[in-house]
Order: structure tokens, then C-alpha cells, then sequence
């Protein structure tokens, strides 16, 4: 494989779903200032009040940074929902797409579903249809709405899929989790096969401090997984967002990862206490 | 763990998705005289005559069957659609949980997808949402449905997942399945984690000459991928259905496989001609 460069020298068009909070946030907080100043950073979420609330604080840590916010909603199900949702915001902000070295990206909106009900409890038809929706379906949706809009292959294109230790180890209470971050990554596998111009990485940041991670500690149907998510806070191995994408960034600048292979930050972390627990006879 | 029998030996109550065609009839038609002669054995799919057929071919070779048939939707979006499937079916036949000694549930029904398509094509939101709907939404509304019925953990109960080895190698064309049948593995993985009473076989039965594999053959987008078919067909390298499920039938009379591990039979067929063509540089 070629050599690639830092992902952060070029002038870029970034997309970050779920980045009103939580890891996303941190992302743009960050990615903010590791572009080059003319890129523009896209924030998206359901929360347009929260997603204004960290361009402003972004605009503050680096004055320089143009940053758009776009309401959005992945589970959104409309026939025409995904349909040039970045033509349109291109034209809205008159903007070109030939203004762009590079365009990023970045699949992080992500939910964990009824994580109180255990596999044999999911009978709710519309939540686990709206579990896929959001996290399987709207990410598809989204993904090919971005490269129909950004379909030079000639440019560089990044994708970075935000996935779990949960894709490749069985956790109880995270079935829908699990499940869905399974698909997601194989459909990038699917797309690295079709589609080899478009850098994909496919990353797990490991245990990270989230309002997600918080809800898991208090609410999960399995006591044997509260156990290790309560373990890790307890011996402070939980990372902050922050800190997660310092080493999301260390990797992209990097930039040797194989396209679209699980790239884990999970050694670190979470680890030791989910094997020693959940994959011992100690449940 | 301990050595389990054939799960050919018990009274049982059998259900198989998916079973008007292809894999699943021709597991009708073994697996009706595999089991004990006072087992019921039901048979789902959308198309009821078909199914019908399957019934009169099977009862022709096993007169001793019972066979019911039941028409179903697994891409069905009401709400209520799968709550009391199986309570409605054992009142309707006058037939009680308890007559039964072990119960089995087939995960057969399963569709490629929009194959014509690239992973970028994939523009479609009602598409994409009716595939995961039958594949992955339906397919644990129906898990769920039939182990409320059969809640009894002291009793023999028993999943066979059918799933394919692009579940774990990307196939171009393949996007929206090897997603689907990842998410699926992964579903029963976790499923295994929370019921180990429950048996389960995830089993991939390596590349069957089905209708399915047909329409590959023919219409998939990637040609490389057509060509790793139309290799096994001249090369005389697919199985015929029946074929298939006399291996299916082996593993569970062994019955020594790890619960939700992926099991394979595919190194007898595809793996030689996907690796050399697919995974070397001559795509």
C-alpha cells in the first residue's frame, strides 16, 4: 500500500454525525483546529441548539475555524430524507465542491438501544425498527448521499466509521449494539472491496466516559457487564472523549491503517477487564 | 461442556423460515424424517401454496408427518405482527408447549438484496429499510416471539442461524447481506452469552445452487464476484440444496459444535475460488 500522508493537511470538507455530544463533540473540538484554516467542519445532529452551542465554543478555541450545523436525523424515515442533503448545503453556504482537496466523513451517531431488556425481550417492533434504522440504514443513506455529492474519486475521500469492541466481542445486554456495529463494519469491508480509492477506517475508541457508557453502568439488563464497565471506573481506566480522540487523531495522522480493518483502541482500556469477567466462568 | 446428543432423537416442535424454496424446502423434506414421527414440523414463507407443495412432497415421503403450514412475512412493519405467533399457532392445531420433549427454530428466510447495486448506489431508503427489516428486524421479532412461547429453560431448545461465509469475508455486490448476516451472527453471539441453556448453531452452508445464487451469477454489479460463481458452477463446485442440508445434518447429529461459533462448509466449496480471485490482485 502506498504511503499515506497525515489525513490533516489538506484543505477539507468534514462531516461529524452525533457531535453535539460525547466523543462527536470532542472530535470537532479537536478537529477543529488540525485542519488547515479554510476547511469547513459540518456538525450534525438532532440537537441544533447543542451543536451551536460547540461551534461556539469552537470558534472561541480557534477563531479561524468555519464551522456549519445542520439539524439532522439518522432515523429519520422519509423516502427522500438523504437525498442532496450536502448538494444542498453546499449551495446554502455557496460553497463548491471543487473548493475541497479532501473530504472526510466521520460515522459516529450512534445509539445502544433498550439495553434494560435482554435479547429474548425484544418484542417491540418499532424500537428494534428504529435501532436499525438509526444505526444501520441512515448510516448507509447518509454515506451514499456524502459520495453522490463527492463522487470524484480522483480527490481524496475518508471515511471514518466509529465502531466498538462490541463489533467482535458478544456483550451481554449489547445485543442490538453489537448486531448493528457488526453490519456497520462489514458494510465498510463491502464498500473497502468496491471502492479501494476511499481511505475507511474502521475504529473502536475503547471504553470512553460518555453519557452512553454512564447509562450502560446504571441500567444494563446484565449485572456481569455492569460489573466490568463499574470495574473500570472504579480502577480509572476509563478514557475521557478528549483523550479518546487525541489517539483518534494520532492514528489519522499516522495514517498506515489497512482500509476498513478493525483498528482498536480497546487494548487500553476495557480489555483485560471484559475478558477476565464476561469470558471467564466468573459470571 | 457436556456432550450432547443428536438433536435428531427428541418429540419436537420444528419451525423453519424461509421454507417454500431452495435451502429451506429441502430441509423440510430431510429434516421431516430425521425427526421422531410424533414431531410437528412448521413450515413458514410468504408464498402458501408453495409451502403447500413442500407439505404434499414431504407427507409422499414420510407418511407419519406433521406438517403445518403458516403464512408469513418476516419484512412485516405492524406492530403486532409477531406478538403470539407461535401461541396462536399450537391453539389453533390444539397442540400444547408441553406435548413437545425439545424445540427447534430455523432462521432460513433471507433475501441478497439489491445486488445490481454498488455499495454508493445504495440510494434507496425504502430498499435498504425493507432489507433489514426481513433480514435482521424480522428475523429477532421472530426469535423473540417463538422463545416467549417457549420460555421453559429445563426443556431441549435449539436455533440453527443459517448464515454464509459472507458473513465474515466482504464480497463486492454483497453489501447490504455480508452486513445483514454479520449483524445476524453477532445477534446470536450475544444471544449466547444471556441464554446458555439455549443451543445454537450459526452455520454457513458453503455455495448452494439456489435460485439466489442464480441471480448472482447473473445480475451482481462486481464482475469479479460473478466470475468466483460462474468458476464453481464449471468447475461442478456448488452443492445442491439437498446436498447442503444431508452436511447441515451431520453437524446436528455430532452435535459438538460451540454455541453461536460460526461453522463452516464452505472451505469444501467457494473458499479456494473466492480467495485466489476475490483476495489476490486479479480483480
Amino acid at each position: 500500500m502506498e504511503k499515506h500522508e497525515s489525513i490533516f493537511l489538506k484543505k477539507s470538507f468534514v462531516v461529524i454525525t452525533g457531535s453535539s455530544r460525547g466523543l462527536g463533540k470532542s472530535m470537532a473540538l479537536q478537529f477543529g483546529g488540525k485542519f488547515p484554516p479554510d476547511s469547513v467542519l459540518v456538525l450534525m445532529a438532532r440537537n441544533v441548539e447543542a451543536l451551536e452551542s460547540v461551534r461556539t465554543d469552537l470558534i472561541e478555541l480557534v477563531p479561524e475555524s468555519t464551522v456549519l450545523v445542520k439539524q439532522y436525523d439518522q432515523g429519520n424515515t422519509d423516502i427522500a430524507y438523504f437525498d442532496g442533503i450536502f448538494d444542498n448545503l453546499l449551495a446554502e453556504n455557496k460553497l463548491s465542491k471543487d473548493d475541497f482537496d479532501q473530504v472526510v466523513v466521520v460515522h459516529n451517531c450512534a445509539t445502544t438501544g433498550d439495553n434494560v431488556k435482554t435479547a429474548l425481550q425484544l418484542c417491540d417492533a418499532n424500537h428494534v425498527r428504529s435501532y436499525y434504522d438509526i444505526n444501520l440504514v441512515g448510516m448507509i443513506l447518509l454515506n451514499t448521499s456524502f459520495f453522490t455529492t463527492f463522487s470524484d474519486s480522483a480527490k481524496s475521500r475518508v471515511v471514518i466509521n466509529i465502531t466498538s469492541g462490541a463489533s467482535q466481542l458478544p456483550a451481554p445486554s449489547l445485543h442490538l449494539y453489537c448486531a448493528g456495529k457488526a453490519a456497520r463494519d462489514m458494510f465498510f469491508r463491502v464498500l473497502a472491496t468496491e471502492e479501494p480509492s476511499i481511505r475507511i477506517l474502521t475504529y473502536a475508541p475503547g471504553a470512553v466516559d460518555t453519557e452512553m457508557l454512564r447509562d450502560l453502568e446504571t441500567n444494563a439488563s446484565s449485572a456481569a457487564f455492569r460489573k466490568v464497565l463499574n470495574d473500570l471506573r472504579k480502577d480509572d481506566k476509563l478514557k475521557t472523549s478528549a483523550e479518546a480522540v487525541t489517539d483518534l487523531i494520532y492514528v489519522l495522522e499516522d495514517n498506515t491503517f489497512d482500509n476498513a480493518v478493525f483498528v482498536n483502541n480497546y487494548e487500553q482500556t476495557a480489555k483485560p477487564y471484559i475478558e477476565e469477567t464476561l469470558f471467564s466462568n466468573k459470571i
